[in-house]
């Protein structure tokens, strides 16, 4: 039986970044696409379940069939992975997402949180991002990011992931030739500069944009943001468990109690 | 200057558990409330950044001011942050939760995220949720859970939190008494049963609910769905960092090139 990969993305099921995945991953597999039917961006790890979700067939601009979803990239990924579509889904593929998720973007990133709703169901997830800054027109080649994604997905098939672990990759804006390798990194930190901008409608009552200049990251040797920098592929594997094993200690000498002992 | 505690959930301003905390909270500080105006559950870490969002004055059922946001939880922790509310915040809360927060459960959560938004933003938060199995016609007694997070908050005030660390509570349903005393605790394992479940509108045409069965967890001794299983309260301490440190060597082993460089 041949090798099943569910495709989504948070741009939208017409985005071009998933167009040129789901062409390089066809060498990889059978696959599925199933993506929201707009933009889900920043979005976060959203289980849908106060409303009901539709799924309707629709083509890709190269004319392959895909499904389209009025629910985020989580919702098509769990629906995916309940059986809307079959066979069975080896692999879960995300992007590709024309900036980069690095640092703390990971809980908010619709791309991200798609590879996590994976490995919560216990299927490897792999999130692809292209650090292309600025919007080229509208013109990004995604070239690189598509074959460096369509290798990785080669790897997965044939060694799989560890129980529990996805993979956050993210792509440097460079020609294949250009860039000087792949590298395993660890999620570096992430400086926001949102600001609350205020504004006034027509009436005059307020209201507020969270705004404020693109955020930034600190480029520590080993980092996510350090591998971009270096003109590296950065490939972050993160896990699902978030516990602070490292506090434990710190926190156990509170010796806490409950109100009513002391 | 006073302490000033920024209030959140995310099952809307006007919910019984909000106003449980903000009582109890007011004997560690000011506390200010800013929620959304409607349910949040499951719907992750959002920033709202495609649409502005709208704060405006309300008042809790007991006649105390407090904001109302039509946006995520999370968002309305940014805003707080951001400048909103004055003076500057010191230690975001969120909650209380009328059910668990568990194992995988916390990057879909807003409670938990409205909490990781704080530490994003380098303030302490913790979240609190109440693990009341029923429904009980409405009327659930948020009373030790307040007072448990009253205690916390208490302390958090002296110590503070570790850089980067959040907190995730869970208070089983017991009275103060009953409660066997305070565990700090790892994420365990959530089992999910999740199904897809078809329907069809009144034009033949097919929907979709993501339904099935109740999540349960796997208690393993030190987790916090061991902890409620044992009566205690769980303290979960959280981190922004999700790097699998543990599988960096055998991907390493995989020795991943870019392929032009094969």
């Amino acid at each position: 039986m041949s090798f099943h990969i569910l495709l989504t993305n948070d741009d939208g099921v017409h985005a071009p970044g998933l167009l040129a995945l789901a062409k390089s991953l066809a060498d990889v597999g059978q696959v599925t696409v199933l993506a929201p039917d707009r933009n889900w961006s920043a979005s976060g790890h959203v289980k849908t379940m106060h409303r009901p979700l539709r799924a309707w067939s629709t083509r890709l601009t190269d004319g392959s069939e895909a499904l389209a979803c009025d629910g985020a990239p989580s919702d098509c990924v769990a629906m995916g992975l309940l059986g809307l579509v079959s066979p069975q889904v080896d692999l879960v593929v995300s992007g590709i997402n024309p900036s980069a998720n690095l640092g703390h973007d990971v809980t908010y990133s619709g791309t991200v949180t798609a590879a996590m709703e994976a490995a919560i169901a216990g299927i490897p997830g792999i999130a692809v991002s292209l650090d292309s800054h600025a919007d080229h027109n509208g013109q990004v080649d995604y070239g690189a990011a598509a074959e460096i994604a369509r290798q990785l997905a080669d790897r997965v098939k044939v060694d799989g992931l560890p129980e529990g672990i996805f993979l956050n990759v993210n792509v440097p804006y460079l020609d294949l030739g250009e860039i000087a390798g792949i590298s395993l990194t660890r999620q570096g930190l992430r400086v926001y500069r949102d600001a609350l901008v205020e504004r006034r409608d027509p009436r005059g009552r307020p209201y507020y944009w969270i705004g404020g200049g693109a955020p930034s990251g600190i480029a520590e040797p080993g980092t996510d943001f350090w591998a971009l920098q270096e003109g590296l592929v950065s490939i972050t594997p993160l896990q699902l468990d978030l516990t602070a094993s490292g506090e434990m200690a710190s926190l156990d000498a509170w010796r806490l109690d409950i109100p009513s002992h002391d």
